[in-house]
Parts: structure tokens; C-alpha cells; sequence
């Protein structure tokens, strides 16, 4: 093997066109006769549409067509339930939801014909509060059901016997709230159809797949009526599988006037369109014994959906169980409901339910190891659930790097010492916190299919092209995929390319979702490439006359281990492959899916491997304004094996920041159910000088099931984040802070209240 | 089996683009920045470069770049010979030649900055005859080489003594003329680099593999950095395989500027750009007994490649043999060379070479048939090759429908009738004459291979995706593909794509040459339909639980023999077949090479089938003017079977029209080297009121190996035109035309010779 760079630091394959500019995105794209389109958003929360006079739009200069929810099909769409139009019909559900679509032949004509819709509304009350979806007597997001988009309750073990066993009991509430994705692309998408009365859609997304599925059902279209054709991604981190309008409407537009329709959200427009993460009141209520081992566990949760629920329900899911199964504790009951409100959706998120359900459970661990007075790392490591266990929820973990990582954060950041001897500097605390989160790697809840096939083809010139539905978002998938291939086939990785995914040329995949690229294309590349291998070298055996059991591969050349003389190289093989009697391209398909299975809805193996992390920081705070200020960071991650710890280091580095954002800045704030911060400059993202220097580390604890034993490196590095700050203002202030974010307003007001009840 | 379109008429699947005028053709085609090329091109047959000033074109206002020989690559391409640089190096070979390029932001500027380029030329005696290129002091084509481009020569059985037992022994001399294609759609390309530094071509092409192997070989790139995409082609006949400079132009333009360059000839610069067919002189010495058995024959022929020898070679290979296998004679003898000369080069045109010599062939017999008082129809039907037979070059006839095509002709035209009772009236004199004709289906000389590969997808909808490299330029590859893989599977024809031929995509294919899609994708797409039916029946199998033999699949639903409530249809059997424990979406590939062999370069059994087929016309010839009007015609085609009688109409048709234009009407002139007939004005093909209403029949030999017994049907037609035309001038006037095109003037020059001879 001279060529593999499995576990070396190589540059993503496509950074170079990225760097240079020349990457072609969504909003970059021009086709012949294209259109552009804007959405007009409905102002209110809640409101009946009682008309929409489009004519004044309709006869600008440039308008190509207006279109309204009557123009719509009455199909309704949704991931999960089937609830929404694609433009509004008879009434709204929240502040921002699509109520007509303009196209013309200039963006700027669109955004004027938009103040030419006259829709005529009738204000209804609006449910604004989760905790009022419960009510008996208030209003109703979607008639005919309740509000409660859906609800889990479970118990595991026995809880109760669990808490009387227990040396301290403790119950807290902690709220989250939502984070929007701040990709440097907003969604965009360019709809066309050909020639043949195909609807193409280029646009960036997680899952061609899954989009052309619910592009279709939408549209009411055959899936073979639809292409999706992957655009280079700028960021994604959950808000590119159509949740949202944004394609839908594009498409919707294409269908009706039959030419090429853009629509590229402006950040705005990003803002108001796109579902950002779900807000959870988890309130917690936990055992422990006094050496702080768990033992019961009660957990209630409170989601808000907003309007729709697209992914949400699954989302509950993950922030209801997912922690769980970090732990050898087997007691466990949750009562979780997801809400209905007239706020925009919320959705998929990275991380999706386990960052919120991980500041929860991070802070709650602390706060009991404090007051029994132990080491929260201790606590997490006494915890941690051994490799070759099967969890409460039939998780087989096989590998496990939990410890190691709560010990190599800890080194990093100076634990010992800094828990011993607290900083001071006048009003300046600092204080180090620690936490600890789990993700899976693949998803078997998705219709008992977590597979993934690879298609590969050798060239007349000895390289290799690659056939993959998963998408790169950024992550590396692609890169990952072609060292995989380049390492089963030792080629340099520039003789490896994968063909853009492309619905009418990728092999299937479900896409870039739950963790799941590296585990299972990586596996399914691996017996691709094993077998493409098998075919070289059964070609090559014929031509060289030598037996197949005699032949080696290497650096494109096959050759005879006995005589290296006898050799043909790979170029000239695949032509010899093809241009022979029976010829053909040499070509091999293989699909991998693992051997995980569900029970029931709750119970079962969900993943082929699990993905560990922990994080440790040091933050100072200045009590006299209340700001914090990230000193330190350091995330140990658990991925199994870093096939490239360049992309790996670059995922746990943006999922610190998101972390850090999410914990401090980032919040979308309603006012009456609108959102009222819709760009950078009122929706604060840490900028750099809120960043210290990341550092992170590896655990590789090589899982069985890996490729090479690889587990998902991208988000689990960015849950234990907000839990870890949380605990490092508490280690330097003495004050905790249950309501993200932790606001500089929320540190003084409870500063203020601390020193009342100490004057007290 | 309720949805098979086998063997009905079928619209082409494209047809509603193309009528809509919603195909997108490679000239519709609109990239963002996308540039303008044009070409300078020698006025001169021969001279040396002496200088060439691009500073004034390089200074134009809008121009991005000007290159010359200097800056394309040094390695010489070629589809044979490499002999040609992208643009001329030191010295031109042809007025025409490619000598700078120039791109610039739009069409007009590029053409205006051509004027500004200043080429300093020495001017160097100029080789124009074919004959001439044998002389010992003469002017050389390519220096360091002879003028002779190929050569054959062979004798089987014993020419000498059938000429010996001849009862008549004739020989003449025939010589045709070079046609241009004559396309609806010129060459046109568009050339881009991607974000990786890929090269895209997008254009009208034969064969997008051997399209590819091309231009990276030129461009000195590894196949896999290049992909070509086949747009929609309006027609090709041969000329859209990379003979020409077109596309390695854009694509040379493309590489140096890093923009996408545009490059579409206008009629007159494809008349300049395009190799047309190679013109040929034959000499035909025939042995006859008295019975019309042909014993011996010696052929001669030299045929003229121009100054680039293209694919001439394998066409001189076709005039030198193709025809010796329509008959039982086994003593042949030939000589055949082609010849270099300072004229724009020829090439591939539909027929391949077989038209030329079918012509003399069929003049030949006609005049020995007339000289024995015997009925040439009765003289083809006695010396056709019986099916079983093997020919004298090795090819083994399993189908020959000859003699039905010749009936099929002769009771069509009224043969008996016309032939006994000339009708004459005054100076307009009416004749009837015949012909036929043999080609391949598929052809295993370029280099062991002539196999193709399916790949076929069943998506969630239920309907196939076809994954084809073979091309479709208006013959209806297409659809007969889609109509195969649907009568297969049982699909409606509209549940069946065929996605557009793409080298990141489509299954590796040679292309449509050699009349092949039809007999080898045709083969591998019944494997692949049959493979997938198969995958289906499993997985119908599995899911209903009944033994797959019990199961069956009809009209999109597969269900039991015995009990037909228990069924799935394919939608749901695809998504079952998906989402489920070791799912993959359903696929199959399978690849067909014909079981032919060549035993060396000029033995063997070339194609797994041969068609046949005849042709009769009426012509009235005025002879006071020489004017040839056809006032019918009919071919009959034994293409073995007609999957989609339409298009084998379509194909005879076009046939008919462009043999009778080649034969009357249509000739590519040369004054002192320089094409003077560069457009449509001075370029005549025939309109609609030189060709009569046109009619064809079908002889279906159900072939062994064909799928459901067809043949190729696109190019036997085309061959039989010609001769049978000159056979019934022949017939009405007395005078025979060996020299093509038949014109007036000739047609009157040996009007008045013959009388000249009669008073003599």
C-alpha cells in the first residue's frame, strides 16, 4: 500500500474550486430564459386569508406569473404528518408562512410585485406559548387535532425503587431555545424542466433522494418525473432536506410556467423561511447514589413544534432517549410532548434533540456532583456505560471512548488545578466546566433501511470514478469516500473522483443525516472497492497468464508476486478489460447496511457504532457586567477512527463555535409570534474575537463495525458544549444558569439573587 | 404481456421535445461567462506558416484570447494515424485547415478579431489527384511518409481460372463523388472546465466514450479528466465523432482561458470543418456464366483520403470487401489503396464506404445482366448468399432476406411491366431499375470488442431508469432501448427514461457506428430487463411469500399464478425493497458481446448479423434537357425484424432521399483544392420536389441472434440508391452513367455520344 491516506491530514477533495471561487452554488446557476421568484410572507401569527387580488402584481412590467395557494396542489406535505401546502390555503399558521409566489424576469421586478399583493387577512388569536398548547379551552394550531404533534412515554427498569435508593434526589428545569443555522449559504434552488417534462431541481441539501421523494409526493408528480441534482453545499447542519418552502415554491413556479425559476433566500428571507432548532423545557429529576452513580432517572420534556412539525417529532425522540444510553443506569421514565404553536417550525438541527437534551443533563450531573461532593469527571466516568454493554434501549456498544476522553480534556485543560484553586481577578472569575455527550453513527429508525450503495467504474486511463448518493455539506464526505476507495484500490486520491450526486446517476443513498456517511458509504465503499479489486486482479490473471491468488496490487500496477516483472498497469488494464471477447468497463456495486434492528419504535440496536465526546472549558466571567468570555476549549472526540483528522479537527471545530453561539449569543427571538432578529447584525453569532484558540483531541477506539473503525466524527462534538460553559460559569461564580442563553442580564440578575440570599 | 411496444409504431420518446422546440441542442446551450470562439482557417491547400501576427486580434475590445499552432499540444491526434495538431503546426495540408482560434465575449467580435490576424504564407505546390499521389516526384502529404494512407490486397479462391470459366468477362471503371452530411444541426460545442479542472464537452455526438478517449488523448489529458455529455443531435451521419477540429478547438479554448467557450459552425464553416464521404474510383472486372453466376471478380479501387486520412481507412476496408459477402461467389481479388492529397479530408458517412461500391457493383451487374438478356432481378436473387452459408471473408449468414427484398421491390415498382413496355413519351423516356445491398449489424474490428452494457434502476415510483452510452442522433436508439427494457419488464413505454448519454453516468458503450445499437444494446438490454425481472420477482417473492416461480409480472404488478389477490405493485415493491434489513435499491447491469470473431485483419465473422436489402425506381429521363426525375421508389429493408416499424421507415426514407441527392444531385467541389460550394445555395440537395412519394417494405428474417430477431436498420438502405437510379437511366435511355453525380450534362453528353456511335 504506498498510496493510502487513511488516517493522514489531506485536504478536502473539492477545496480547491471552493478556495479559488470557482465552486458553482445554487445561486450561482443560469440557465436560458430563467426566472426569478420572491415569496410574499404572511405578517401574522395566525390569521384567516379572506382574498388575495394578484392582478395589480400580476400586470407589472416582468411578471411572469403570480401564483396563491388555489394554484397549489391540495396535496399537503410534511415529513412526518401531512400538514402543509406549499402556499398557503384559507388560513396561516405562522408569521413568515409562504401566501403567494412571484416570478419575473428580474429579482428586483419579484420584490416589487410582491407590494402589489393585496391579501385581505382576519386576525385570529394566536397560541404563542407551549405550555399553553395543553389547554383545554385554547386555540388550535391544525383543526381537528389536538396540539400535541406527538408524545412518547416510556419507563424503563423500576424509577421509583430507584429513588428511594438513592442518597440525594434532585429535580431542576432547564429551557432551550432556538438556534437558527447560520450556514454561510442561505437556501437557494434553481428548478427547470427539460425537455421531456422532467422537473429538475439543483440545490444544495443533505439527501437527493429524500428531496426527490418529497419533492414528488408534494407536487404530485411520479419520483421518476423528478431529478435533484446536488449543488455545491455552503453549510447545512441540518436545514437542507425540505423542511422548509424554499423548493418546493421554486419548483411549484417551474411546473406553472414551464421555465427555469431561481430562488435564492437572502438572509432574511433565510431567516423567516427555514425552521431553526427546537426549544425544549426539560425538567429532570435524578437519583444518585453517594459515589454518584445514577440509578434513577425521571425525565419530562416540553417541545415546541411551531406551526408544522416536520422533523420535530424525531427530534423528541433523540433529546427523550438518546442520553440515556450513555449511562449503565436502567431506570428511566420520560414523559415527552411536542407542541403545536403559531410560531414559525422548528426542526432538524446538528446534533438534532441531543444538544438540548446534553445541556440539561451536563448541568444536572454537575449540580449533584457538587452537592455531594465529587468530581463531576469522576461522576461521568463511574457513569459511563462499558464497551460490550447493551443499554437500557438496546444499544450494543461496542466501543466506548468516554473516560479516555474526559481524562484527555481534563489534562488539556488543567482540571485538577483549576478546580483546586479558582481564579480571581477582582470582578473577573474564572471557572472550568466539563460534559460529556454520546451520538449515534447511522439510523435505523427511518423504515428499517440504513444502507448505502457505492457504484464504481475504472477508466481507460486506470482511474476510478465513484457513484454515491451522499451528499458533502461541507463535512467531507466525499474526500472521506475517495480515500476510502483510493485506499482499497492504492491509487493516489486524484485518481479517485466522485460524480456530484445526481438522482439520475448516483446510486441510491438516503444522504448525509444521523452520522451516517462515514459508517455505512464508507463500508459499502470498502466492498465496492474490494470488489472492483477482485475484478482488476481476475483481469489481469487472464492477461498476464498468471493465477489471480499470485497477484498483487499496488500504486496502480498489478503485478506477480513471484515476478515482478509480469506486471500491467491499471490503465492498460481496463482497456484489456473492455476491449476483449465478452468485454465490458469494469464496474462494481456493493451496498452495505448494518446489522441493526429495531423492536418496536423505542427499543433496539439504532446504530452500527456510537460516537463519544467529551468537552472541557474555561471561561472568565466579569461580574460587574456579567459577560463571559471563553478562555479555553478543548473537545476530545470518540469517532473511532479519524480517516482524516484534517475534516475531523474542521467539524469539531465548527460544532464548538455553533456550541459556544448557541450557549451565549444565538437566539430567535419572537415579538408577538414574528421573528424580530433576521440578520447577522441582530442575530449575534460569535464572531472571532468571542472564540479562543480550539483545541481538540482524538479517542480512536477502532469500533468493529467502522470502516477501518470509524465511527460519525460530526455532532457529537457539538453537544456537550452549552453544559460545559454552563458549569464552568457556575465552578467561577457560584451561579447557575438553567435558561440558555447565558446571557450577561442573566449572570447579574442572578449574581444579584445570589447575594440577596447570602445577605438573607 | 400487456404494455410491449415491440414491433408497433411508436412516436420516438423525443419527438415532443423536438417538435415543441424545447430540445436543447448544444448551440441553445448558455453557461454564466461563457465565451465565443472562431476559427481562421487556410485559405491555401498547402504552405508553410511562416508567421502569424495575432497582436491586432489579441487588442480587439472584447477578445480573450488568439492561439495558434503554438500553443496547442505537440502530440498529433488522429482516429488511425495520429497526424493532425489541433491547430496547424509549420505547414497546412488542406484550404480549410484550422490555423488560429479565437475567443471573445460574443460571436461577432470573435469573427471580427479572425481579420486581424495576419498569417504570413509560403505557398507550396499543391497535390490534388488521387491519381497523382502514386507519382515518384510528386508533392508528399506528410513528409517522411508515402502518400498512401492504407492499402489492401488479397485474393480468395482462384480469380484467374473463374475468369477463365466465365461465360462473360466485364470490366469498367466507376467513380463517385465526395456528399456532404448535410445535417439539420451543424457541429456546434461547448466546452468548460469544472471546479475540479474537468473538462466538460457538451455536444452532438456519436459515441461520447470513444468522443472522450479522443479529446483527452489530444489534449494530453487522462481520459477520466474529461467528461462529454451528448446534447440533443440533430442528426449525424456519420460526422459527429471527433473526424473534425470542432470540438478539441472549444476544448483547447476552454483549457487555456479556464472559461466555457462556445464554438457553433455556421453552414459554410461545417462545409470547411466537416470531412465529407470519400470519394472513389473503382475498377470492376466481373466473370460471369451464362446463367448470371458470378464466378470471378477483381476489383480495384483508390480512393481519396484528403489531406487527413480520418477513418478512410476502415471505409476503404468496407469498399474493398463489405459487398463480396451478399454472394455465393468465392473468387475475388482486390487492390485497393487510399491515397493522401491536399484536399479537405473525407470521412465517415452513413453507409460506411458499402455505398460507394454498391454503386459500381450494382451498375456492374446491371450492364453484364443487360449483355446476357437476362433480368438483373433474377441475377441478384441467383447469386445471393443462402442463409447458413459462410462467406468467402469469413462472416456467417444466418439470415438473408435478398430475394424477398427483391420480389418485394419489383412487384412493388411494376418490374415485369416496365421492364418489357418502356413507356416513352416524346422526349421524356421512363425506366425501371433495381439494386441491393448488405451491411453489418455491429462490428468487431476495432478491437475485439463490440459489446455494450445496460445499466438498468428501479426507482420508488416503479419505473425504470436506463443507463445507456449509446447515442441516439434521430435514429431512435432511444427509444428502441426504452421500448426493449418495457416489453421486459412490462412497463407502459412512458414508465421506462433513458437518461441522456453522459460519460459521469451513462453505462460504458462504443456508440452508434457500424449500424449496432439496435443488435448489441438491444442484447443487453433484454439481459439487463431480465436481470431486473428476476431481482423483482425475488423481492415479490420475499415480501408475499409465495415461491417466485409461482409469481408473475404484468402491467406494473407482480402477482401469484394461483391466486391473483396476492400481488404487490412496483412502487411498493421498490420502496419494500429499499427500506427493509439489508435493503438496496433495485439495479442490474448486464453487458452483450456478440459471439463474432476476426480471425486476422481481414477474416472473420465481423457482426453477430447482416442486413440486406433492395431497392427499385422509376426515373423519366428528359432527354432534351438530361433532367432525372424519380417518380418512385421502394426499398425493402430485411432488417430482421422491426421493433418500431416508424423508425425503420424514418431511416429507409432519410436513405432514400440522401442516396438519391448523392446520386443526382449533391457533390462537395473543389477549385484548385478550395471547396467552392459552401452552402445550401450552391450546396443543392434535393427538396421536396425532386423526390417522389417515397415507400418501403419490410422483410423480417427474424435473425437468431437479434433481440426478437432484429438487425441494424439505418444504413443498408442508403447503399442501394444510387445504382438503381443509374440502372434506370440505363434502362429508359440506353446510356449508361458511371460517373456520379448523374448530371444533365452527362446524362446529355452520352446521349449524343451513343448517337454519334449509332450514325458511326
Amino acid at each position: 500500500m504506498t498510496n493510502s491516506t487513511i488516517g493522514h491530514e489531506v485536504a478536502q477533495v473539492n477545496a480547491r474550486a471552493k478556495v479559488l471561487g470557482k465552486a458553482v452554488y445554487a445561486g450561482d446557476m443560469f440557465l436560458p430564459g430563467m426566472l426569478h421568484a420572491k415569496i410574499l410572507r404572511s405578517p401574522y401569527p395566525h390569521a384567516r386569508i379572506k382574498a388575495i387580488d394578484v392582478s395589480a402584481a400580476s400586470r407589472l412590467h416582468g411578471v411572469r406569473a403570480v401564483l396563491t395557494g388555489e394554484d397549489a396542489p391540495r396535496t399537503r406535505w410534511g415529513i412526518l404528518h401531512k400538514e402543509r401546502t406549499i402556499l398557503a390555503q384559507g388560513c396561516v399558521r405562522f408569521a413568515g408562512e409562504e401566501v403567494a409566489a412571484v416570478v419575473a424576469e428580474d429579482e428586483e421586478t419579484a420584490r416589487d410585485a410582491l407590494d402589489l399583493i393585496q391579501v385581505s387577512y382576519e386576525e385570529l388569536p394566536p397560541l404563542l406559548d407551549p405550555q399553553q398548547a395543553l389547554a383545554e379551552d385554547g386555540p388550535i394550531v391544525h383543526p381537528g387535532r389536538t396540539n400535541i404533534a406527538h408524545e412518547i412515554q416510556f419507563e424503563r427498569g423500576d424509577v421509583d425503587a430507584g429513588f428511594h435508593r438513592a442518597a440525594l434526589v434532585h429535580e431542576q428545569t432547564y429551557t432551550t431555545h432556538a438556534q437558527y443555522p447560520g450556514y454561510m449559504e442561505p437556501n437557494a434552488c434553481v428548478a427547470a424542466m427539460d425537455a421531456e417534462g422532467r422537473l429538475t431541481v439543483w440545490a444544495p441539501t443533505h439527501s437527493i433522494f429524500l428531496m426527490r421523494g418529497r419533492l414528488a409526493a408534494a407536487l404530485e408528480l411520479p419520483a421518476s418525473r423528478v431529478r435533484v441534482v446536488q449543488t455545491m453545499t455552503g453549510g447545512a447542519f441540518g436545514q437542507k432536506m425540505l423542511e422548509d418552502d424554499t423548493c418546493l415554491v421554486a419548483a411549484l413556479l417551474a411546473l406553472k410556467t414551464g421555465a427555469p425559476v431561481r430562488l435564492v433566500n437572502s438572509r432574511l428571507e433565510d431567516f423567516l423561511a427555514c425552521p431553526t432548532s427546537v426549544p425544549e423545557r426539560i425538567t429532570m429529576k435524578m437519583g444518585m447514589r453517594a459515589d454518584g452513580m445514577i440509578i434513577a432517572k425521571e425525565v419530562r420534556i416540553l417541545a415546541d413544534c411551531g406551526a408544522y412539525c416536520g422533523l420535530s417529532n424525531q427530534i423528541l425522540h433523540v433529546s427523550a432517549m438518546r442520553s440515556d444510553n450513555m449511562h449503565a443506569n436502567g431506570n428511566v421514565r420520560v414523559d415527552a410532548k411536542a407542541v403545536y404553536t403559531h410560531t414559525p417550525p422548528h426542526g432538524a438541527f446538528r446534533g438534532f434533540g441531543g444538544t438540548q437534551a446534553q445541556f440539561a443533563l451536563n448541568s444536572h450531573i454537575d449540580e449533584m456532583a457538587a452537592m455531594l461532593g465529587l468530581d463531576p469527571v469522576e461522576v461521568h466516568k463511574k457513569n459511563a456505560i462499558p464497551p460490550g454493554s447493551t443499554s437500557l434501549h438496546g444499544w450494543e456498544i461496542l466501543t466506548n471512548g468516554t473516560p479516555q476522553c474526559l481524562d484527555q480534556c481534563a489534562d488539556a485543560i488543567g482540571w485538577r488545578d483549576k478546580r483546586q484553586n479558582g481564579k480571581q481577578d477582582g470582578p473577573f472569575k474564572r471557572g472550568v466546566g466539563i460534559a460529556a455527550a454520546i451520538h449515534v453513527s447511522g439510523n435505523r429508525t427511518m423504515g428499517n433501511w440504513d444502507g448505502s450503495t457505492i457504484n464504481l467504474r475504472l477508466n481507460e486511463d486506470g482511474r476510478v470514478q465513484v457513484f454515491s448518493g451522499e451528499c458533502d455539506m461541507g463535512q467531507g464526505a466525499t474526500t472521506v469516500i475517495a480515500q476510502i476507495v483510493a485506499h482499497e484500490l492504492d491509487l493516489p486520491l486524484s485518481h479517485v473522483q466522485v460524480v456530484q450526486p445526481d438522482t439520475d446517476s448516483s446510486a441510491y443513498a438516503i444522504g448525509a443525516i444521523g452520522s451516517r456517511v462515514t459508517i455505512v458509504a464508507g463500508n459499502a465503499a470498502i466492498r465496492a472497492g474490494r470488489a472492483l479489486r477482485e475484478k482488476v486482479l481476475g483481469q489481469a490473471a487472464r492477461v498476464l497468464g498468471v493465477a489471480q491468488d499470485q497477484l498483487e496490487l499496488r500504486d496502480s500496477l498489478v503485478f506477480s508476486r513471484t515476478d515482478p516483472d509480469i506486471n500491467i498497469d491499471l490503465a492498460t488494464l481496463s482497456r484489456a478489460s473492455i476491449w476483449r471477447e465478452d468485454g465490458e468497463v469494469l464496474q462494481a456495486s456493493a451496498t452495505w447496511d448494518p446489522k441493526t434492528v429495531m423492536h418496536d419504535d423505542l427499543y433496539g440496536n439504532v446504530a452500527p457504532a456510537y460516537s463519544f465526546a467529551a468537552q472541557a472549558v474555561e471561561v472568565e466571567v466579569d461580574t460587574e457586567t456579567g459577560r463571559v468570555r471563553i478562555l479555553d476549549s478543548f473537545i476530545s472526540d470518540d469517532c473511532g477512527k479519524a480517516l482524516n483528522p484534517l475534516t475531523v479537527h474542521g467539524q469539531t471545530n465548527g460544532a464548538a463555535v455553533q456550541a459556544m453561539g448557541w450557549a451565549l449569543y444565538e437566539e430567535v427571538k419572537l415579538e408577538h409570534g414574528r421573528i424580530s432578529n433576521v440578520d447577522f447584525a441582530d442575530y449575534t453569532m460569535p464572531s472571532i474575537d468571542a472564540i479562543p484558540m480550539l483545541r481538540n483531541g482524538l479517542v480512536e477506539t477502532l469500533d468493529p463495525n467502522g470502516p477501518y473503525g470509524a465511527k460519525g466524527a460530526s455532532e457529537t462534538a457539538i453537544q456537550p458544549g452549552a453544559g460545559a460553559i454552563a458549569n464552568a460559569v457556575f465552578h467561577a461564580t457560584g451561579v447557575r444558569i438553567r435558561d440558555l442563553p447565558i446571557t450577561p442580564e442573566k449572570i447579574l440578575s442572578a449574581l444579584a439573587a445570589m447575594k440577596e440570599e447570602s445577605h438573607a
